[in-house]
C-alpha cells in the first residue's frame, strides 16, 4: 500500500481522495492538510487512520507519508513541490505546476539538482484511451509524417470566475500539453484568431481560434468554445502525408426517434475524462509502488506549457504571432514529451 | 478492506485475482484454493499474507476470509455456493451458477431456505456502459413499449474443446441473461435456425439464428458467428413502438487511409468486456462491504439462464420452438431480472 | 426521343411522367389512358402534343408509342402486360407484375412464347446506390460467401387502406425481391413470427418478423415496422463468413445540439428512394433505347416475388414454416435473378 | 426543349454535353465549337443536327441557340460572356468567370448596363445535397448564429500543371464561394499558414491553412491537402452559438472486415460531386425555359471569387493578413450570395 499525503482538500483534492480511497489500487490516503483546516478535519473523519497536518511541509515531513499530492491553490503549488523535491519525496501536482514561468523553471531546476524524477503533473488527456489509440496510429506512420492537427475544446459553460485569459491558461492548456506529447515536439509560436462572439459569452471573447506552430513545422488549429451549450465535446484530427487520425465519437448508445438519429454527447468534463483521472493516478501510483520515476508529465512538462500558455495569452491581448523560448532542455528529460 | 478467497486459480481466477490486486479499491485477497495444489502455490507467492487451502470446503472456513470467489470447474460450482451458503458467506460464481437445472434449483432452494441473497453469479454484461445505456434508453419510455430485439454475438474464433451446443451454452448464454434483464421478462420459448455452414466452422453448425420468446411477447433474434475472423463484435438493438436503441460502435479513433474511414473492431471478448468485468467485480465488493445483498445477477438468474440454455440445445438438436418452463419464483428474487 | 404511352394517371403515373417529362433523357410521354377519363385528359394537357386514349389496348396500338408504363391498378396489369407482349411492345410494369400466380404465370409464359424480354417490373430497390455498393461488396467476396442477412423496413405509418396482409404484400415483397437479386438465388421457405403488437398499429399485427430461406441455406432475417412513427429507415446487413457488409447510414448532415449529435432520418419512402426511382426509369429507356431487351427486374422475378409473397401471407395466416415452390425457370430468365 | 451551344469541346465541355444528352431533361445541344475544331467536330458527329460553329462569337449568334454554355479555356471566357451579354442571351460559365479581377468587373458592369441577369457561373457545390442540408441547418437558426467554419478540402493527388498557386485558385476556390453563400457575406481578408510540407508533394507547398474573415467577423479555416493519397474527401463543420452542423459521412456501405468496420471514401471528385454538377445545370435549365433569371453564382459572385482568390495567392506569397476590397455591389446583385 503506497500511503499518500494530500495538500489541498478542496474538489480536486476530495474528488482525488475519493478516487483512491473507492476506485484505485494499492493506495491509502494517511495524511491529509487544507488551508482551511475545519475542511481538512472533516474529510480525514472518513479516513480510517489520516492524520490532519497543519500545513504542506509538516504533511511532507510525514515518515508515514510516502508520496503526495497537491492539490492547492495554484501559487502556493512552487512551494510544495520545492518541498518535495527537497525532501525527496515523489510528488504528483495538479496543473499548473506553478504560476509563472520563473516558479515552473526553479521546479525543474530543483529536480534537475536532486539528480531524479519526483515530479509529474496533472495533464490528464495522455491517459484518456481515445487520445491513446490516436498516438498510437500517428506513431504507427500509418497516416505518414503529421503535418496538421485540427482540435475543437468546447465547453457547454463556464463558472463566475472564468476570464478573458482562461481560455488559454485553464482550457487551451490541456491542448498545449496533449499537443507536445501528440507530435513529440516543442511548441515555437503561437497566434490567436478572434471571431465575432457568441451572444453566450458575455464579456468574454468566445470562442477563439488557437493557431500553435510546431518545432518541426506542423500547425495545429484549436477551436476554443466555452459556451456552446449543446455539451462537452473534445475532438482532435491528425492530418498525416496520406491519410488522418481523428478520435472516435465513443457514444455508448445511439437513438432512433422523432426523425433523427441521435448519439448523445458528454454533458461536461467529468463525464468525459473521468476514466483518464483514473488511469492517470493509478499508473503513477504503480510506478511509484515500483520504485521507478514517474513516467507521465514531467516538470518540464509543466515548464514548457506555462511557457507557451504564457505566449497564449500575450497573443490573445496582442494580436500577432507570438514567438516561444524555452531555457535548453536539461538530460533528465532528454526523451521527448 | 474486504478480505476475499478465491476457489479456482486457473486463467479466470488469476484474472481476477489480479483484478482484486491491481485494478480494484477496498479488497484483498486472503487466500487462495486449487484443485491443482502447486499452481494455487504459485499464485499466492504473489499474494502477500495469502494463505493456501487444501480444499474450497477449507478456504470457506477460514475465518480469515469475509466473501469467496469461485473461479473452479463448472461442475464444482454447486459444492463450494452450497457451501459458502451453509456458512453464511457471500459468494460471486462465475458463470454458470451449475451444470444442470436441478442443481441450480438447489442452490435456489438453499438460498431462499437461508432467506436472504449470498450468491451472485458472473454475467458482467450487465456491468457494460453499452448495455447499461441502451437499458436506460429503454426504460425511460423514450422509444416506447420494447417489441423486439436484434442481436449479434461474433467471435472471430473459438477454441478447440468449444462443441457444437457451445454455441448455446458458452456464447448465446450472455444473451440469455442480457436480453431477461433488457427486457424485465422471463423468456417462454427459443427456436434455433441453421443456415449454411462457413467454411471457417469446421465440424460446428456455425453461424445460428437463435430467436427467443418473452413472457410479454417480445421476439429476440440472435446471430451467432464464432468463426467471422474479422472480430469480436457485439451488437444490440432494441426495437420499440416509436423508435429504437442500440448499442454505439464505441471506437476510440477513426482513420483515414486507402481509401477508406475506418474504426477499429475490438479482437476479442477481454477488448470489448474488460472495463465490465472490473466494473462488475468492484460494485460486488462495495455492497458486500457495505453489507447489504449483491445486487447483481442473482442464483434466480443463474438457474433461468440454465433452464433456457438448455432449451436452446434442445432447440439446436430437434429443430423446432421449444417451451420453457420455470420453477416459481420465489419471493427473495420478487425483483424483476 | 423514345415515345412513351403511360397506362394510368392516378398517384404512381403522374409521378412517372412527371419524372420522364422533367427529370429523365432521351424520353417523352406521347399517350395517354385511365380508367378515368377526365383525370387522363387533365395530365394531357400539360404534355404539349401527348394523345389520350380510351383504353390501354388502343395505347398499346398506337404507331406513337415506342414502348409502355402501365400504373393502372393492380388487377389490370395483366391484361395490359398480354396486350404489349402481344403487340411487341417493351412495358415497364409497377409493382405487382400481377395480382395472383396465375397471372404472373401467364405472362411468363407468354413472353417465353414471344421469345425474347419484354417486360420489367417496377422493383425499384436495385437501383438504389446503398443497395448497389451493398451487392457490390458482397459478389467481391471481400466477405467470404454471404450466409445471413438482417434486414430492417421500417414506416412511420401507413395509410386507412393498409390491411394485415400487407404488410406481406405490400411492405416484405421489396425485401423479397431485394433478397432474390443480392443472394443471386431462390427463396424455398418462409416463416413469419408475430411479437406483441406496438400500440401504434391499431388492428394490424405490427410488427412482424419476416424468415427467409434461401436456396443455397442463407437465413434472412426482416423486421418489418409500419407504425414506428420515429422516420421511415431500411437497413440490411449481409452477413459473410470473414465479416459483414451493411447499408451506410447516408445521412447529409450531422448536426450537434441540445446533448446529442444527431443524423436526420428519411421522412418518407419518397425521400429514401427518389433517386432510385429515376435511376431505375433511365436506366429502362436507355436499354430500350439502344435496342436491348431490358436488364431490370423480369417477368419471371415479378412472378417469384408473387409466389413468395402468397408463402408470406400463409405464415402470417396459419404460424408455422411455408415452403414455396417454383415453376421450373424458362432458359429465357437462365440468368440468376 | 431548351437549345444550347457549347463553347468549348475539351473534358469538360464534352462532360457538359454528355449531361445534357444522357442525363438532363429538357435540353438539346444544337451547336459546338472549339480552338480545335476538329474537336468540335468529332464532338458534333455524335449529335444529331448540331452545328458547328467557327466561332463562340458565331455560334452565339446562332439563332439555333437560345443559350450557351462556356467551357473554353479561362483567359477567353470574358470574350464569350461578354457576347453573349451583348446578344442578351443566358450564359452558363465554367469557373473562373474571368481570369482577372478587371475582366470580371468588366463582365459585371456589362450586365448591369443590360439591365437583368444572364450570367451564371459554374460553382456547383451550392447544388450538392449535403452542403444544401448543412446550409438549411444554419439558415434555420438551430445552432445560432455561425461564428466559425471548419472545413478540410482534399485531394488524392493534383495533375502535372498543378501549381504552386493553383492551391488557391483551382482548389481553395470552391471553398471561398462556398463560404460566402453557406454565412451570406463577403471576405474581408485572408491568412495562409504554411506547415511543413508534405513527401508526396513534390515542389508544392502543401497543405496549407488557408483562413478567411468574413464582414460579420466570422473566421473560417480551411486545410487545403492535395497529395493526401487516400481519397477525396470534403468536409465542413459549422460552429454557432448553441451548436455545430456538419456535412455527413455520406458512405452508402460499411463493411466489416479484417479488424475493422470501414466505410470507402471517394476516389475522385467526379465520385464525390456528380450529382451536384446534373443539378446544377437542370436547375440552371429549368429556370432559363421558365424565361426567369439564374438563380445560381452570379456574375457578381465569380467577381468576389477572383477577388478573394487574388488576395489569397498574394497571402501566400507574403505572408500575412491581407484585406479584400470590393466594389460597391450593384443592386442588380442585391441578394446576400
Amino acid at each position: 500500500m503506497l500511503r499518500i499525503g494530500v495538500i489541498g482538500t478542496g474538489m480536486i483534492g476530495q474528488d482525488h481522495i475519493r478516487r483512491m480511497t473507492s476506485v484505485l489500487a494499492g493506495v491509502e490516503v494517511t495524511a491529509v492538510t487544507d488551508v482551511d483546516v475545519e475542511t481538512a478535519k472533516r474529510v480525514a473523519d472518513a479516513l480510517p487512520g489520516a492524520v490532519v497536518h497543519g500545513s504542506g511541509e509538516d504533511l511532507i515531513a510525514d515518515p508515514g507519508v510516502d508520496a503526495v499530492v497537491v492539490c492547492s491553490w495554484g501559487p502556493t503549488h512552487e512551494q510544495y513541490v520545492l518541498a518535495c523535491i527537497a525532501a525527496g519525496k515523489q510528488v504528483f501536482c495538479e496543473k499548473p505546476l506553478a504560476t509563472t514561468e520563473e516558479a515552473c523553471r526553479r521546479i525543474v531546476e530543483a529536480e534537475v539538482g536532486h539528480g531524479r524524477r519526483l515530479v509529474q503533473v496533472g495533464y490528464m488527456r495522455r491517459y484518456d484511451a481515445a487520445y491513446r489509440a490516436l498516438k498510437a496510429v500517428v506513431d504507427s506512420g500509418r497516416i505518414g509524417a503529421p503535418l496538421m492537427m485540427h482540435c475543437a475544446h468546447r465547453n457547454p459553460g463556464v463558472p463566475s470566475y472564468y476570464e478573458k485569459e482562461s481560455a488559454i491558461t485553464d482550457t487551451a492548456v490541456h491542448e498545449i500539453d496533449m499537443v507536445r506529447w501528440m507530435f513529440g515536439e516543442e511548441i515555437v509560436a503561437v497566434r490567436v484568431l478572434v471571431p465575432r462572439k457568441s451572444r453566450n459569452g458575455g464579456d468574454l471573447q468566445d470562442p477563439l481560434l488557437f493557431l500553435l506552430e510546431l518545432a518541426g513545422g506542423a500547425i495545429v488549429d484549436v477551436e476554443i468554445s466555452v459556451n456552446i451549450r449543446y455539451g462537452y465535446d473534445i475532438r482532435g484530427e491528425v492530418v498525416g502525408e496520406d491519410g488522418t487520425a481523428a478520435l472516435g465519437e465513443p457514444s455508448p448508445v445511439m437513438v432512433r426517434g422523432g426523425g433523427r438519429l441521435a448519439m448523445p454527447v458528454p454533458a461536461d468534463w467529468r463525464e468525459r475524462f473521468i476514466r483518464a483521472y483514473d488511469v492517470e493516478l493509478q499508473e503513477w501510483i504503480d510506478s511509484i509502488a515500483a520504485g521507478g520515476p514517474p513516467v507521465g508529465p514531467s516538470a518540464w512538462d509543466g515548464y514548457a506549457a506555462a511557457v507557451v500558455s504564457d505566449a497564449g495569452v500575450a497573443a490573445l491581448r496582442g494580436g500577432d504571432r507570438v514567438g516561444v523560448t524555452l531555457m535548453p532542455r536539461p538530460a533528465l528529460y532528454e526523451v521527448a514529451p
